[in-house]
């Protein structure tokens, strides 16, 4: 068992009508609000003209437009915003991206210099304004995490940042919200919520107690996203998917383990920083694959505990159980409806070098659960097409 | 699934040293320390000597005695200590009950009146100080939740008080530090990790998640609590267990699920503050037969659950396979070799009227996972004579 230090201080506030303490959440921290939010599906679901009603109070400044793949342009225009109107709080309103992008803002408010060369430099901050988010998807885990990432589309760069400051102070999680997210972001963001557990499950060093909680996460994701993607308003679906997020990527269920480089994340980024892909779409058609080109007489035993713990395989040897449990990782996400193949993205060929050569970038590939090299990465992203 | 407010901000520093650490986390609070202990066990396996070594430039003052079942008494003598000689931050080092003491110390300070008035009552504090736990013990889980039981001997009354301001700030878990608990206090600390799971798993509204969870970290015991009794220096097992004592009492395994209700604990604290029992063979004693008692056409398919994802009992009915799975319990309990009935205490029934009574108080089991009236918490703790 590995050493570890471990604080998620995030105060989580649960439940359906949870918004309504947000006058009091804000109060704590000031008046001067900067609310943070995407493309505007908040003002759709009235969850816009609530915070502005329950904020009646406060003075809100707005940083709207933030894209699914959040990009430091708008960091800087958040940065800016805050400097300008002196912003007690950011409040972010909407899934991952939203809150991701927020948290650099909050930082960066305290970075002497360019948002980018902080995030890409991964330079740390003495403070950072105060976060709370307000969830409407379930996919990231950000609401209850400090990572970010962010994408620079000058240099088709999408980096991670975070440290203890930019970790959400309440975070506000009413699965209601997530009712109106459609069928196919709502499978994306399961896979999403799967491909972290997965992450943290094929990794050196497991303990005994990490190995049953993570199954134990990853068979409630494999439950409740096809009951969420038919029946979107389904209470428990949504809420068991939200919570699932939640501890999926904050580390609660893997502390004291090894680090599981496990580089789905990492090959999906590219895709995502190339081609703007859905997330979890890209994760999905990355990962079966992946798990093919991982499997091997090292890692076999592991792929059979996969196979015998989350999808319940049982009387077939090592070898039958492991490439089972692929398949039915990949029947899953096809039955989500999620498209399965990069040629039904239109995506070619034509930037894999690219990709594969960013991906490996400063030989992080090379402490992959199976280490990749460049070629290995490009073979895996020719599987996908 | 529920409602929940949530947050565990306790910093965690978990692995072998981490002691070192100590000087910068009490230096962030002050110099002035009250080191809370038990028995001495801490002079005897060096942790008190390192504690003074690392803390050479703080003035440390001593609240030591702290018995198993901490007395209000040590909280009284601890408050005074604090007020009067300036305390910046409690730092408890020993098992649950060292901390539980601490906790009611740190918030006692700031009350104005008796700490028992304050615990008996449940009376709330402004502020409380900042409290820092090295733990020697897994068990209670104290280190990483809010809540404190302390005993007033006067009244044979054993009370649960707590709030976030109770929260330890840091905990430092290192496991090498439980490879001097003696086999019995290993088997009764499991014990106690283990109802504190079960507390959890039998109740209403279960989530897919929670219930996943739960059986992942009995399952947990149930593999690593014989090793460390067997082998105490085993530090794969040790620390398992200390992990999952921590997580098993601080909500997170079970966020979302109705309120269990299950009355192990409130008839053990009954058996211990009558007659200073151990706590988890106390709760060794009694929960098999509670658990018989609890079984019925209502409750039966959760006791098939349990039988089947946490025993691995497959093929039989659910009436079998919940009888079977309790069963399973109490030889798992006489496995690690603690006394299974009260007679093997010397305890008789002569208290049984006054303590069904008060684990009954207010009416408080009629709301258990299966109701109990004062009679049937008497034929209970019959059973287990």
């Amino acid at each position: 068992m590995e050493d570890f230090v471990y604080q998620a201080g995030t105060r989580v506030l649960f439940g359906k009508g949870q918004i309504e303490h947000l006058p009091e959440v804000i109060a704590k921290f000031g008046k001067k609000v900067l609310l943070c939010y995407g493309g505007g599906s908040i003002k759709r679901n009235g969850i816009y003209d609530k915070v502005y009603a329950l904020l009646k109070d406060c003075e809100i400044y707005e940083l709207a437009g933030i894209a699914p793949n959040p990009r430091i342009d708008s960091d800087r225009e958040g940065i800016a915003l805050c400097r300008k109107h002196n912003i007690d709080v950011v409040l972010a309103v909407g899934g991952g991206s939203v809150i991701d992008c927020a948290k650099v803002v909050a930082a960066g408010v305290y970075y002497d210099g360019d948002p980018w060369e902080m995030v890409s430099q991964g330079k740390q901050t003495e403070k950072a304004l105060p976060l709370v988010t307000i969830l409407t998807l379930a996919a990231t885990g950000s609401e209850y995490d400090d990572g970010a990432v962010i994408t620079n589309p000058e240099t088709n760069e999408k980096i991670g940042y975070g440290n203890e400051l930019t970790m959400p102070k309440v975070s506000i999680l009413d699965p209601a919200y997530t009712y109106t997210v459609p069928a196919k972001q709502t499978a994306a963001g399961s896979i999403d919520i799967m491909s972290h557990l997965l992450e943290q499950y094929f990794g050196p060093d497991m303990t005994y107690l990490a190995d049953q909680m993570l199954a134990g996460a990853i068979k409630t994701v494999i439950h409740y996203a096809p009951v969420a993607v038919k029946e979107p308003d389904n209470a428990q679906a949504r809420g068991e998917l939200m919570w699932t997020s939640s501890l999926a990527c904050n580390g609660i269920l893997s502390q004291g383990c090894g680090y599981g480089g496990w580089p789905a994340h990492a090959i999906e980024h590219e895709l995502s920083a190339f081609y703007d892909v859905t997330h979890g779409v890209g994760l999905a058609i990355i990962t079966p694959r992946l798990m093919r080109h991982m499997l091997n007489d090292d890692t076999l035993s592991r792929f059979a505990q996969y196979g015998r713990d989350v999808w319940g395989i049982v009387g077939k040897s090592d070898k039958e159980t492991a490439e089972q449990a692929i398949d039915e990782t990949e029947k899953f996400f096809t039955s989500l409806g999620v498209p399965m193949t990069l040629s039904a993205l239109n995506i070619g060929e034509e930037h894999f070098d690219e990709m594969a050569e960013h991906a490996g970038r400063n030989g992080r590939l090379l402490h992959a659960y199976v280490p990749l090299s460049k070629e290995e990465v490009k073979a895996i992203l020719h599987d996908c097409l």
